[in-house]
Formats: structure tokens, C-alpha cells, sequence
């Protein structure tokens, strides 16, 4: 087997090269928001690089982004893939991690003169976060087939702009078909966003499944009385049947144990002191590895809620606002990336993805699994998001090796 | 005893011309809103009807206007008070209907030729809202020497303007001292603004007892992480917390009785779907008609709440915004009111106020009761505040009943 070799310290240059664009000096972090101008910016520097490592640099008709390092032969390529957008004041790893790790592994063949035994093509895929277009890992659904080109282009942001025209102004409507590059496997390398490496300090997460998601809104609708002069049982609290359904969804979570239950958004109606809430609106985000699991807490919360609407006098609304189905990753991509960890005497486990990525998106089409490193405080989406450097520099030599293994099998 | 009659047509004429001023078309209702310029207009149309009536007029230095129609000697006037002020797009009865009925007692005075053998003063006092200036029933409170006058006179609006300023402004700066004008006793007729004469089909609320009042606001400060990543026991969600209290004091008005607790304010920090709430802040109104129940409720929700925190390892911080004792009116009144409705063959009942009222203040310095009458689905600080005419006029033949009994004992 070839030994190559990551250039660790310019791995580590770019990443903080690519932070450095869109930095916010006031507040902290880095803002490119998909399709604006912090993300041409970053989207510019990438593709500089890509250019210095003569990579064939290919921009598809939704803007993903393709640097491919040939290989003899028509074969479909390996491809290493994340994204370089980011929701606002964001660390500088997630998503840029993964991409600029997928040019190090490119520069490893190059830096050694080593041709790949099949084409290595690192991804930055579009609009990964959702931020101003949604569905967020829109690129990548894009690539897979998921979602048409057309619906995506059209797609209005919460800014009143449409995607399309903003792909454009920032030129990198490319002209490529999206799904044209169809990869032979897919490997993607991120920072957990979680606290479970950390805690259990753990140096690399093997990702073997993606939890299934379900976003939904509620809306329910009482009467507004008079805090001081309605009796309890008089009432048609909308505000109280909002906070019993959240307390009912922690019960859901601890006695599933597999079962994850968010509410992150509240609001009251008209949130006066004194009156008893007419409307209140919560969101409730679901995740699970199981579907049928996923499903099951679906039901459970409809149950809750109808009682609960029922006891109180209340009307309900129910909107699903996104939902995606869990993913089981490829075996045999999660055993070697197991298999790498050991030999490099990193300490490992097997573990679900709780974010979703655009790795869920690519499984559509081709074998896929994902590497993970440790997240400080499992905190992302913040200035504060942190992986030590020799963490980050672990994770990219478990992916290069598992690279250099799936392109020379041991036979 | 002698037979006066109610002016029913001028009563009703009043209250809706009253209702016109600072008429919303939009939305509505009427805004009057403590010393603005509609407060102004409507305090400027009261003043010319009192002086149609031949009243002696009084501004005392906090605004409150007094109109006394004055018997022969000195002996201290039966007050009867209320306010016409109000909230954002308000009904038109809410404090307007008992001084507008008090002047249809002196009315009826005036129209027999009668001079009572007390004077009769109607107050209208300044600010019972507490909309703009913080807190409440501000010119009763100053009137019974419960807040300093000049602590009233510089207290900052919502909107940034000093209370004395506007005072000025508007020309309701009065020179009499607060206080000036002691009663000998005090009524006060209002609708009930809950639903309990309505769903009875009672005509008349003796109001025996009023309501201590607890606000509280609660800030609960967690850890913001990651909805899909961070497992259940692993997080400290700022929302869990505020909604379990909330479901918890749902539990404790129930097992009370006569405890109520409302939340009407919530809010979440960053509010983001997939995000745990880092922050959740709420408040809590707490009543009951005895000072002791009330205690035990406030302590309840402390055990509530230092339980749940400790459980979900979050910080806790409690504000006290509002603590009033509960009152209990005179008896002897009350049971004047109660004798008045039976005379005049009313249905009525024994009851407490869940409001706060004027007549709550002026009971700190003098025998003072309340007449309620039915609030049609008990709203109210809402244009839908509704209470039919002949519901109106039969409260204020009880308050003209109750007035002549008062001046006229029967031995």
C-alpha cells in the first residue's frame, strides 16, 4: 500500500484562512449565508485553491462546487464532499472542515506524485444550511434528484430574492447538469455538533446512521380571559396546553431513550401579564435513527395534543415543516472507517448523526458514510464552536487512510 | 324614604358618547390611554357634565377629578368612584359605567330637587390602567396616601415621558392636595369582567372580597445545543423548565380551589427551531382572595421551581413585579348591596373580585364595596366588552338604591 503523507499545518492554514472570510468583528464568528457575497468570496478562495492543486474545477446549474483529481479511466470517482455556506456567526469547522480536508487528501497524491487508482472528487455542495433558501442541504437533494433543479431555482428567500437570480449575481450558475459527477462512494468528514466524543473522550466517531427528522409547527387557539376573574375550569388556555404538550414530549424522549424532542420556538398570544394566552405557537423537532420509532413519537405527540386540546377547549393546527427519513449509512464504507481509526490508535465508537448532512442527501445515490471529530461542549452554529487542532488533524488522516484503503484494497 | 328615579336614556347616552371618544375605526374599540390627548378629551367631556349638573369641580395634583353635589354641612362625602381611562382598543364600560352611574345618582338628585343628607362625590382618579405609567390604580393609590405624590408625578412611561409632564400638558395638574376630599364611605359599580354572573344568569355581584395579587416574571437560563445532537440527559433546556412550571401551577390551581395562576407572557432565547432554548422567560400571576393561600401559592411555585432547576441543572432568576394583599370590603355595605338587589328583585350573589379596582385602594381609608354587573363572555380590555343595557341600568338602580339607603338609614 502507497503511505502518503497529510500536510497537516496547511490543512490547518486554510481553515483558518477560508474563517477569516466573512469574519464579523463585532459579534464574533463568520457569516456566509449562501449565495451572498461573503459566500462568492468564500467560494473564490476555494476554487483558487482548488486551481493551485490542478484539480478539474466543475460548477454545476445549482452552484455546487467540484474539484477533481483524475484518475486513468472513465471509473466514477471517490468523492469527498461538505459545504463552505454557514448560518450566521458560525464557526469556522462546520461543513469548511470537511471540504478542505477532501483537498488535503488530494494534495497528499499530489504533494507524493501518486496518481489515485480512481478519480478523487471533493464536493462543496450549495446552500447546506438553510439559512435564507429552504430546504437547507439543498445542493446536495439537488445532485441526488431529490429536488428539481427548476423548484430549487425558483426558490424565495426570506429576503424576497429569488435563488436563481442570487446564483447568478454572484456568477456561479454553472453549466454542468446537476448529478452529472455520480460518485463510485461518498465520505464525509464534520465535527460531531454534539457532546458525545467529548464526553466520553473519544477521538473519532464512526457515523453509521443519520436520525430521521420531523419538524413541526403548532398553533393552538383558546379565548383570551382575564387572568384575574376566569376560574380554572373556565378556561381555554392556549398558552397552557402549549407548555403541557412540551412537558408531555420530555416524558416521550426519557422513556424512549432513542427518541430526541425539541422545542425551541414559543410564542404567546397577545403575551400580556394579565390575560390568559388566546394563541400560542411552539415547534416540536424530532429525531430518531428508527423510522418506525420516528413514527411512533409522530403519533404519540398527535395523541397529546388532541387530549390535551380536548380537555381545555382548545383548537389545534398541526404543520409539518420538514421531514426526512433516517439513514443507514454504508457497512462496509463504516468498517473501514473503523478499521482506520484502529490502525491509527485512535480511540473510536459507532455513532448516529443527529444533524442532518449533505452525506444523508448523497446515500440516495451512492454508498456513503460519514467521519466525525469531537465538538467542544458539543456547541456549533456559534463563535464558540471548537475542535483542538490535533483533533481536526486525527479526523483528516482517518479519512486519507480510508481513502489510500478504498482505492488500493488489501487483498 | 324618598323615591328617586334613574335617568336610564342619559346614562346610556353618556356612556356611549364617552365610548366615542378615541373611537379606533380600524380596529375597534377606543384607546384612551392615561394622560394622552384622548384621555384628555374624554376627562374634558366628564368635567362639562358634572358641571351641567351643578356639581362642585376638584383636580386634585395626581389628576383625579372629583364632583360633589353638596348637602348642608361638613360631614365627609359617600364617594362614589371609578376611572375613565383605558387600555389599547377598549370597550367603553370598563370604569366609564361607574362614573358615568354616579353621576346618574346625583342626577337623580338633581331631577326630585333633592339635597341628600350627605354630599355625594363622583371620582373619576387618574391612571387605573397602568398602560403607559406603571403601577396601576395609580390615582387611587396616591389619593390613600399609598404612594408618594411626587414619586407618582416622576414616573417614566413606556414611552419615555414623565407622568408630571403630561399632567401638565394636558391641564389636569390640579392644585388640590390627594387626599383632600376624605369619603365616608365609598362604592364603586363596575361590570365584572369574568364570566361567573353571566354563566349563572345573576344579575348583580355583591362584591364582598377582592383578590391579592402576585406577578412574578421568571428568567431560566440554560445551555443553547443542538437539537439533533445533544442527548435528553445531557441538556439544560431553559424552555423544559418554564413549561413544566407552567403545566405544574395548571396542577396547583386545580388541587386549590380558589387559587388562581396565570401565565401570560413566555419567551425563548434564540427561538430557533433546532436550537435548546438557552433562555426562557415567563411570567406568573398568582391570586387569591386569602392572603395566607396566597403565600402558600407563591411558595409552591418557588418549590416548583428550585426543583425543576436543580433537576435540569439550570440557573434561576425571580422578580417580584406586583404584590398586593387581598381586601375585604366593609360588610356593612355589602350588605346594603345585597338588600338593594333583593328589594329591587334582582338575582345576585356573594362574590369576589379577580380584578384589581380602585375601590381596593380606597379601602385602606374607608368602608368601601362594589357592585358588579354581568360581562357578556366575560371580556373585557378588548372592543367586544359587552354588557346588555337593561343589565347596565339594573346596577345602577342598585348603586341609587344602595346611596339613598346609605343617606336615608331606615331605623
Amino acid at each position: 500500500m502507497i503511505k502518503l503523507h497529510l500536510n497537516g499545518p496547511k490543512l490547518l492554514e486554510q481553515i483558518r484562512a477560508l474563517g477569516e472570510i466573512g469574519a464579523d468583528a463585532q459579534n464574533g464568528g463568520r457569516t456566509r449565508i449562501a449565495l451572498t457575497d461573503t459566500d462568492k468570496a468564500g467560494r473564490d478562495r476555494l476554487v483558487a485553491w482548488m486551481r493551485e492543486l490542478e484539480l478539474e474545477v466543475a460548477i454545476d446549474r445549482i452552484g455546487n462546487i467540484f474539484g477533481t483529481l483524475r484518475a486513468p479511466g472513465d471509473a466514477a470517482p471517490l468523492m469527498i464532499g461538505s459545504h463552505i455556506d454557514s448560518v450566521t456567526n458560525a464557526g469556522a469547522l462546520d461543513g469548511c472542515y470537511g471540504v478542505l480536508a477532501g483537498l488535503a487528501v488530494q494534495r497528499a497524491y499530489r504533494e507524493a506524485g501518486v496518481t489515485p487508482a480512481r478519480s478523487i472528487t471533493v464536493a462543496a455542495f450549495s446552500n447546506e444550511e438553510g439559512v435564507r433558501y429552504q430546504p437547507d442541504m439543498m445542493g446536495s437533494l439537488v445532485h441526488a434528484g431529490g429536488l428539481a433543479l427548476q423548484t430549487a431555482l425558483d426558490t424565495l428567500g426570506t429576503d424576497g430574492t429569488r435563488l436563481g437570480d442570487e446564483l447568478q449575481r454572484i456568477g456561479y450558475a454553472g453549466d454542468m447538469e446537476p448529478g452529472a459527477i455520480m460518485p463510485h462512494e461518498y465520505l464525509e468528514l464534520h465535527i460531531e455538533q454534539g457532546p458525545l466524543l467529548e464526553a466520553e473522550q473519544t477521538q473519532i466517531g464512526v457515523v453509521e446512521d443519520l436520525q430521521g427528522i420531523s419538524w413541526q409547527q403548532v398553533t393552538v387557539t383558546g379565548n383570551a380571559n382575564h387572568a384575574g376573574t376566569t376560574p380554572t375550569r373556565l378556561r381555554h388556555d392556549a398558552g397552557f396546553v402549549a407548555c403541557a404538550a412540551v412537558t408531555e414530549l420530555r416524558r416521550l424522549a426519557r422513556d424512549s431513550g432513542t427518541t430526541l424532542a425539541t422545542t425551541g420556538c414559543m410564542r404567546f398570544e397577545p403575551d400580556v401579564i394579565n390575560v390568559i394566552p388566546r394563541r400560542a405557537t411552539f415547534t416540536v423537532d424530532l429525531r430518531d435513527p428508527d423510522e418506525q420509532r420516528l413514527q411512533q413519537a409522530e403519533a404519540h405527540l398527535a395523541r397529546i395534543l388532541r387530549a390535551l386540546a380536548e380537555a381545555e377547549g382548545v383548537t389545534l393546527e398541526t404543520e409539518q415543516l420538514v421531514r426526512f427519513q433516517p439513514v443507514t449509512f454504508d457497512a462496509t464504507l463504516a468498517n473501514t472507517i473503523e478499521a482506520s481509526a484502529r490502525r491509527l490508535g485512535l480511540s473510536h465508537r459507532r455513532m448516529t448523526s443527529g444533524a442532518g448532512h449533505d452525506a444523508q442527501m448523497i446515500a440516495r445515490i451512492a454508498p456513503a458514510a460519514m467521519i466525525f471529530v469531537p465538538s467542544q461542549g458539543g456547541i456549533s452554529h456559534n463563535p464558540r464552536e471548537h475542535t483542538d487542532d490535533a483533533q481536526l488533524l486525527d479526523g483528516a488522516r482517518v479519512l486519507l487512510d480510508v481513502v489510500t484503503t478504498r482505492l488500493n484494497p488489501t487483498r
